[in-house]
């Protein structure tokens, strides 16, 4: 048998998004990017994603040009009860159906709405009308049920928008049935993560070894705030086989960016700084001005985060920095908000206040407004600490406000890493 | 002339999205949203939107399927230095040009290497070469410059997948390149927000003035985290009428939903927030404990909310609540760190700690661990106060931990909200 490649033995899947909302700007599609995960977890090769209108015609016309691309065709939105929502109507005459009542949907409608005492009009009891020709899929977390249709040895499935619901029956239903409906190749992932170097020089550090992938394997380059993931992506019928190669090729990475390695697992960096914490059963705090709390959210949203974390102080105010914080008044009138001194003072007085091993804090100007002739809009300073040792940076970023906002906040965590693998190395 | 309807009188437009790592679901795609609202606003209909990978058949095919739906077709992602990146050759080929070194470009590259002094590899250079039958368009936040193609009379523009590198590019050359090659009709929106409503509740309130729209008036239902956005969206080449019957139907439609309404602007809740504390110069604090810092974030995204938000403290630990905000030991140890007592006294301690006219404090478990019988996985306790009023509310949210934590914000700034708005109108 020949090697597998990328461009063979695979069962594609296309998605169509379906919402005027898509195309006007108003809703970032988050929807699509979890879904392309769990197919590839499964699988399933994603080929195509494809955004629509509410309009009849664009939508039959993405069915018509997806069934020659892809034997698994997912579907979301347009499943609401409001009149803008049309994604039933059109499946169920596109599949040449008729409208029927089912009677567990209808069920789930009336439930839903007697738990939250709300009362139930006829367009809720419309949502449980689905075409005669599907497979319904119930939907225990809101009014609009999922459909699945087969035409000509293909599948097509059609979900809420909600992200919540259409999760759900990805999980509980979808993916499973298409796992008995198809025999997929294997797929599977290695990803580490790098801080500090640019795309570019990464890629020629590596490229000898890139350059000798085996066809199975497939390298990509994922730089965001200051870091570059990296993964081999392999394919494969047999799984020994693309298990040992995934190995062999992530070692031999692993050494080739040994100096700017951060984690060899597809990790955020919270996740990372949190793992070796509770290894290390130490805990942190931070006192946040520029990043305004988004460390801390960053932080809060890794479940389990308060075993390690004990919180933030946002000090948006000079009042709260002295205040709260415990930065000198002295410090603030000579040096400035934005200063060494001030973030030094927030870090080893947070550390103190929450009674924590580590702290870090921030303070800047993130723009657009607030910026003078010394200190621009983008000038960041930066501490890390513990009981023994303070360290300090400072950044000048050149983006805009949410941006300078995220950067701050991974090179502020990055600095935290540096210093608990610094302590831990006796360097 | 007859009236001008959503189907007639616009050039349309398609975004192509280039890159494995959107069909693999490692990066979300936030441009397209940013890009569809930019285009909306000058008044260019998005038609569909594609996502391919990087390989050269599925890009030649998405230009050719583009080519048929639309005039425009914008294109990101693919132009990086590494050896997954081949957008920029595929769309040579597919113009019929040969590679040229662009020396303004080039230029650029070089400076950007200079300024950050680092090291410029033989793929940097390569990355200043570009397609001799394109216009150039310089990119001065990066190395890969975009470019812009023209056949049969349709536009094609390729353009860097990184966030600020686009937005730079299409804000300064791209819209105002495309609005002196066609002329557009006139596309305006009419937002407003509720809060407290059910989308189908709402459908039904409005269903007959909904019914009686004119035709070159559409409405949409945007529901998110507790509130439903209705947008009116309205085309025409006749700018006059247009504006008038946007105007006319807005106000019946605020008439209709006045019981709910938020805002009658395409505003965030933090926005509102905002804007009614700087009308009547007053300030705001948070206490957060279940929602980490995200109500903070939320806040501190809004550009000038220094003006209004002092600050807030997370206190994640029982013994920050304590410490910090001064929560009595005996109401930790009775009544638990998620009940009624605890964020009373988190926000009114925090109001007078930062020295604000309001303040908002929240206690929860958003999971997926540490759930109790008595309280399970999603309860959670809001507080709102001013100096003489605390507004307390208990919720139970069965989403997922970033959900919980999302929808416990936005809650939370409603409260206060109605706790801003009931003292003015003296309720």
């Amino acid at each position: 048998m020949p090697d597998s490649t990328f461009e063979t033995h695979t069962v594609n899947a296309s998605i169509i998004t379906i919402g005027d909302e898509l195309l006007i700007g108003q809703v970032v599609d988050t929807n699509s990017a979890w879904m392309a995960r769990e197919l590839n977890k499964a699988g399933i090769w994603l080929n195509r994603r494809v955004a629509v209108g509410d309009k009849k015609q664009e939508i039959i016309q993405a069915l018509e040009e997806e069934s020659r691309e892809s034997m698994i065709i997912l579907i979301t939105g347009g499943l609401g009860p409001t009149a803008d929502d049309i994604t039933k109507p059109v499946l169920c005459e596109y599949f040449g159906g008729s409208m029927v009542i089912n009677e567990a949907a209808m069920e789930n409608v009336k439930n839903i709405f007697a738990r939250q005492n709300r009362p139930m009009l006829e367009r809720n009891i419309q949502q449980a009308e689905v075409p005669d020709n599907c497979t319904v899929i119930q939907n225990p977390r809101g009014t609009a049920p999922g459909m699945w249709f087969e035409k000509d040895g293909r599948i097509y499935v059609s979900m809420p928008g909600v992200p919540h619901e259409m999760k759900g029956m990805m999980t509980d239903y979808v993916i499973p049935h298409l796992q008995q409906y198809f025999t997929f190749p294997f797929i599977d992932h290695r990803t580490l993560v790098t801080f500090g170097i640019g795309e570019s020089f990464l890629a020629e550090t590596i490229k000898e070894w890139e350059a000798r992938l085996p066809g199975r394997l497939k390298l990509a380059y994922l730089p965001n705030y200051g870091m570059v993931r990296l993964r081999i992506t392999g394919i494969d019928n047999d799984s020994n086989r693309l298990q040992q190669s995934l190995n062999d090729e992530f070692e031999k990475l692993k050494a080739l960016v040994a100096g700017w390695l951060v984690v060899d697992e597809d990790q955020t960096l919270p996740q990372v700084i949190g793992s070796m914490l509770l290894q290390r059963e130490k805990t942190m705090a931070t006192a946040e001005s520029c990043t305004g709390g988004f460390i801390a959210h960053l932080i809060t949203s890794v479940a389990g985060s308060s075993n390690w974390y004990k919180g933030t102080v946002v000090s948006y105010a000079n009042e709260a920095k002295e205040n709260i914080l415990g930065v000198q008044k002295s410090t603030l009138e000579t040096q400035g908000a934005v200063s060494e001194a001030t973030v030094e003072q927030m870090a080893q007085n947070i550390r103190h206040k929450m009674n924590t091993d580590y702290a870090l804090a921030t303070s800047g100007i993130m723009g657009p407004e607030g910026g003078t002739a010394q200190k621009p809009v983008g000038t960041v300073w930066i501490a890390a600490c513990n009981a023994g040792r303070t360290l300090t940076a400072q950044f000048h970023f050149r983006y805009d406000r949410q941006r300078n906002i995220e950067m701050t906040s991974y090179y502020a965590l990055n600095l935290l890493r540096k210093l608990i693998v610094s302590e831990n190395s006796g360097e």
